[in-house]
């Protein structure tokens, strides 16, 4: 049982009639039920106006993977509670950090670098390509599909070379961007997708969710060892000590 | 289901009394007993004295995941099974290559490198260590295990960097070995594990089960796209084109 | 001073009086001329059709880095020869593959994988994106650039995952292509660069002769270790043995 | 011309004798003094208790590559500064942090990750392998080479698996260390290197010596594009648009 939380800023939805037209539930709405409730899956929502951020000790001791978009709050985001998503993410909890989720807290930080792009909102047409068929988050989809509509991000995007990459991106206005990026950071994996503007439907795109639940069961824990990182003595004798 | 196909060359158990006695059921059948019949594993053995060595067309249709130990017979490996070894893996299977195994011939062809190495066989111990304890190859393992008795191959060792790095080794003789690696080739995945000399109990070890299930579990097809790389038509229509 | 030999197959040239409207020197020449004699390079060219290709011991002793071009004559590339350039690229020389060279011998059996493409010829426009500011090869380029008409060659594009990505292509037609990508192979350093079409004026612009300068000088020798990978004895004294 | 600054914290050589006796130019000097004057470096060094630590806009923009040493007032490191030096690395300036260093505000911010690791003061031998024999940091360097005394630090190291692992080290007391990792961050380049305790005299080394001349040189700025990552129009025509 992976047990996943679907964070959302959610403060568009509560003033920009365009987005709470295309996300009537939130965005985490479209999200968990993209994700459903199939084998194996435990999907909780929480926003950025609940207690703690919906993000409280309790809640993280009961996450595994936690997915974030994130936007215009990210000033607001508490320090005290990136620091806490932190430090769970690199004790093993899973990661994903959706389209402008790359200018949070906790991701900027676990990247360290800037995580700017260039940028352009003209409602142009994107399609992603698979570029690791043999990735885990590569499974069930096509070679390449397409967004009708998206706001472009595009390179040089300030990310660090990702460990693995997954799709490139084609946009109509003439640019390409690593869309979709997976790294490790601690026992903790982290991936970065990034579709997802907030006045598209891309979060009800059926592909799209493909790319979710992929990427979900990507980046649960593993259960590896427990690393002590600190004074040892040796394991093998040194000659001429005592 | 992942179905594994445990392969070994099986010439030592034949010839040398060390080997038969250390591996009365060959390689094959300690490495087969090791990753049991648990829960979605499939386990059957071939020798590489079976007619077409065990990897006809119909097993390997039947294969999801080929372990490799091969050492003194390589050059009479079949450059037909060979080929169509290469080009399963390339089309999704998982290929784990053991110990002298990195010599073979598919596993030379995978790399591009003459994968060869420092080595010495002294009986001295060794202790692997995890350095990527969020890779699914690391669950359940300690951060470092050791194995009393193990041929030495180090480093400078002729592989590529690989595309993930799980295990390093130390050796008592003062030499240090990147002993566990992940390289993704076409749509298939390949794992190499350095230990496992035929006159050692290596593949009796618990934790060296433990790391196998891991790396077969990884190294299973994950249905990803299904590529066709040929003439195509443009995508989006090309200004001045009829 | 570093030692280059650009290597062209030569054919079209004497075949398609389109090509030889395009490369009057052949494509070797025009990429001499692009490298120019600037300070610490040496050029000399060499095609198929010279003695030993061109490619004698006597010619590879005298290389520190070989630019290939190759397309329709892939197969009457001599093995032998083929041997001989793959020998040296892992004793330390580097090797520059442009386009088609993807496919010559000694590209494919560096990389380990198919090397094949998805792919179409219809004079469309390409725009490199430099993905990596701080490689070697991004040295006085443009954060992107053109390419008036090009073939393209797209994903998935069975490479192995780069070591360094330095360029994503952007295509007109809606393709994109990992089109600048460094590898290491033993002790030599291989770059694949994707433009050079031989009816396009690709290696008559300026900015590919930057990029071929800069990955002249990123692919020449490092001057490393010798390394001797052979039976060799305890560095450190084992325990127990005299 | 590379112009380079040394910077140690400075504070071990002020209390501790053992330190001063071993470093009675500073572990700053002791370094400037391998990297020497040779062709091509200017070095200056500097400590933290020089005014802005020595590491003023006037410093930093006449410093192509930083190499630093800190250990026990990392904590009174300037957060001024300490953005200072991350943003100046992530425009283009080289940085090499050496042994504890990786424990500096900076580095930490670059990596993402803790960076703390095992470790044990024991005056142990270590011998460091290189693993990739055609990397620029390999230059004139033997395949391998020890220090008699070193503090041991080993793995799990919590570092991002390295972009270009260089170095792998062995210990006597049984542990292995990813010692010589390099990083691309932004437009800048990040070399850890894992010796040099205070109290031993790593930093006399004259192999040392070649590792850090080889490391400033890989990690000098390499002159890429000027990237802006901003709002930008289309470079393509949208269908559909006026």
């Amino acid at each position: 049982m992976i047990r996943v939380t679907v964070w959302n800023e959610g403060r568009h939805e509560q003033t920009d009639p365009r987005v709470s037209a295309v996300y009537p539930q939130g965005i985490q709405g479209a999200i968990a039920a993209g994700l459903g409730s199939g084998p194996g899956l435990q999907v909780r929502t929480a926003t950025q106006d609940d207690p703690e951020h919906g993000l409280s000790e309790a809640d993280l001791a009961a996450t595994d993977v936690l997915v974030l978009w994130s936007h215009i709050a990210q000033h607001e985001f508490s320090d005290e509670v990136a620091e806490r998503v932190y430090q769970r993410v690199l004790g093993g909890m899973g990661f994903i950090a959706l389209h402008s989720g790359c200018l949070s807290k906790v991701f900027r930080r676990l990247m360290g670098t800037t995580c700017m792009m260039r940028w352009r909102e003209a409602e142009e047409k994107t399609r992603l390509w698979v570029v690791a068929p043999g990735h885990a988050i590569a499974t069930g989809l096509p070679g390449h599909f397409e967004l009708a509509m998206e706001e472009m991000y595009g390179e040089h995007f300030d990310l660090p070379a990702p460990d693995e990459l997954v799709f490139i991106s084609w946009f109509q206005g003439g640019d390409v961007c690593r869309s979709g990026c997976c790294y490790y950071r601690g026992a903790g994996r982290v991936f970065y997708f990034q579709p997802g503007h907030e006045t598209y439907p891309t979060y009800h795109d059926p592909v799209v969710h493909q790319v979710l639940r992929n990427a979900v069961r990507w980046a649960a824990p593993v259960g590896g060892p427990q690393i002590m990182r600190e004074n040892v003595p040796p394991l093998e004798p040194l000659p001429g000590r005592e």
